[in-house]
This record gives C-alpha cells, structure tokens and sequence, in this order.
C-alpha cells in the first residue's frame, strides 16, 4: 500500500527501501543513444575493448533512477512531486545489463523554504545496491517537498520538526 | 574541427565552451517518460497547474546533456571516452522546451590515477546558460581521462603539469 507523505510527514532519520528492478541491455542503450552516447554505453561489441570489458550504464541512468525509485518503488508518494534543488553523487561500480538495482536511504535534512510556504527542503542520502549488496552509486540530494495545505493552515512552524540542511 | 585530448593535452584553467542546442518538447517528454516521469517534465497541460507554470524538462536531463555538450559539442573529443567518477549539481532555473543551452566550464584538477597508470583524473567546473546568459545549472564533475599511450611511454609523470584535485 502506497503512503502519502508531505513535507510535515517526513523526519530526519526516516528511511525508505526500493524494490529492486532489472536493468536491461535494451534500457541502457536506449538512454545512452540520447543522452551518453559513448561507446561502452551503446554498443555491446565495441564495449569489451573498454576499460569495463562490456556494455555499461550511463551515471546519469542510474542517478536518475536512484530518485524515481524512491518516488515509485519505495511504497511512498510525495503528492505534487519533489523538484531537485542540488546534488551529489559518487559513482562506485559499474552498473551491467541484468543488474537488478534498489535504493536504500533515509532524510537527514528538512527545513522550511523562506521564499515559498507552500514547500520544504529535504535532504535525502541514498545508497544504489546491486542484488549482491554492494554499493554502485551513492547519491545525497535535496529537494523540494510540498507541505501539506491543510495542515500548513491549521499549524506554524514550531509544529513542525525539524532540522537544519 | 576537432580536437583530440588526452590527460596530457588538458591544463588547470583549460576552456570549454559548446554549441547552443535547443531543447524540444518532444525530447522533454521522452527523456522523462522512462527516467523522470513526474506529471511536469511529461503532460504539458497538468504542467500548467505545477510550481512551473508548464513543462519543464528533467535535471538529469539537464544535467547529461552537460557532459554530450563536453564531448560532442565543444571542438574536443576524449579518444576512449570519459568516465564520470562523482559530481556536484546545481539545478538554478527550470529549462522549458525552446530552450537553447550551452556550455561554458574549465578543467580547475587534475591528477593523474594511482591505481590506473593509463588514466588521469580531471576535474570539470561548469555552467549551463540558456540564450539570455542565464545560469539554468552549475555542474561539476571528476572524471577519468585517457593518457596518451604514446606519451606514456616516454614520459615520466613529473613531466605532466598537474595539480592535486
């Protein structure tokens, strides 16, 4: 069952788990022909003379699946979506098609946005796993999260809890 | 016409700048659908009721093209590729679909990688300005570089300028 959690839902320490998915070679390829198209991303053949020795993702594959599976594959919604302000990612090994991927991270930052009440900063530091466990990609990122209207006129914001990003 | 670089052609304060591109809506779309598909980077009609007041495509978009724009769009190729080891991002304004992006950045680190004698670490510092000169994204990047195998043969690693990243 699916949660929906706005900003005044969330606390630091909160964490969330992904259910893993395959990443195909059709899916690699796919990405890498628009937005990476490097040898070792695009074609199989070609890939084995790389440093890799196959066909790898692009970082940016993985980075952006990173947020979508937390969005989509953690058993949480963030109504009204969440819009990345900053982030930073170390890529630690190379992701391979048949790889199945999860996330696990947790909010270690929330504070109030000064220029818009209706939103929040959320800092959330992630781990990409492979189906060994072992890390691929660490992503930290904060994002703008909305509050929740209903609360955000019934309460200020000493109610709710927070952390300094 | 293109040049080739390897680690030993880059120098600290070495410039970049790419070719304007613009961003379409179709690509928007498509980008989105499979890797960021939050309801304003995919229906430009709900778009309209978001924070942006219409579509605006990805950060991981944004910040993708940045590299291509690097590799393909600046009057250098790398032989071999580049291989992105972490970065930092900064996503400033949203980019809407008739956007034309380029960029401008500098290698500010280099050094060359202990565990792999065919390879340097460079650092690159960017910004990604849309045609007005506005800054839509900063991005910067640790990435793997090819060293020359020629050169590599026949110089030691004292003759290579190099700055600690």
């Amino acid at each position: 069952m699916t949660k929906s959690l706005y900003f005044e839902d969330l606390h630091v320490g909160q964490r969330f788990v992904s259910e893993p998915e395959e990443v195909t070679e059709e899916a690699i390829i796919r990405f890498a022909r628009d937005n990476d198209p490097q040898y070792f991303h695009v074609d199989p053949f070609t890939a084995r003379e790389s440093m890799f020795g196959g066909l790898v993702a692009s970082g940016w594959q993985t980075a952006a699946a990173t947020v979508r599976h937390l969005l989509e594959r953690s058993g949480a919604t963030f109504p009204g979506g969440v819009v990345g302000v900053e982030t930073t990612i170390a890529w630690k090994r190379p992701v391979r098609p048949g790889d199945r991927l999860h996330i696990e991270g947790e909010i270690t930052g929330l504070r109030l946005s000064r220029s818009s009440p209706e939103r929040g900063f959320a800092t959330f530091d992630s781990k990409t796993l492979d189906r060994a466990g072992r890390v691929v990609q660490t992503l930290r990122a904060t994002m703008l999260i909305n509050r929740d209207p209903r609360r955000r006129e019934t309460s200020g914001a000493d109610d709710v809890r927070m952390k300094t990003v």
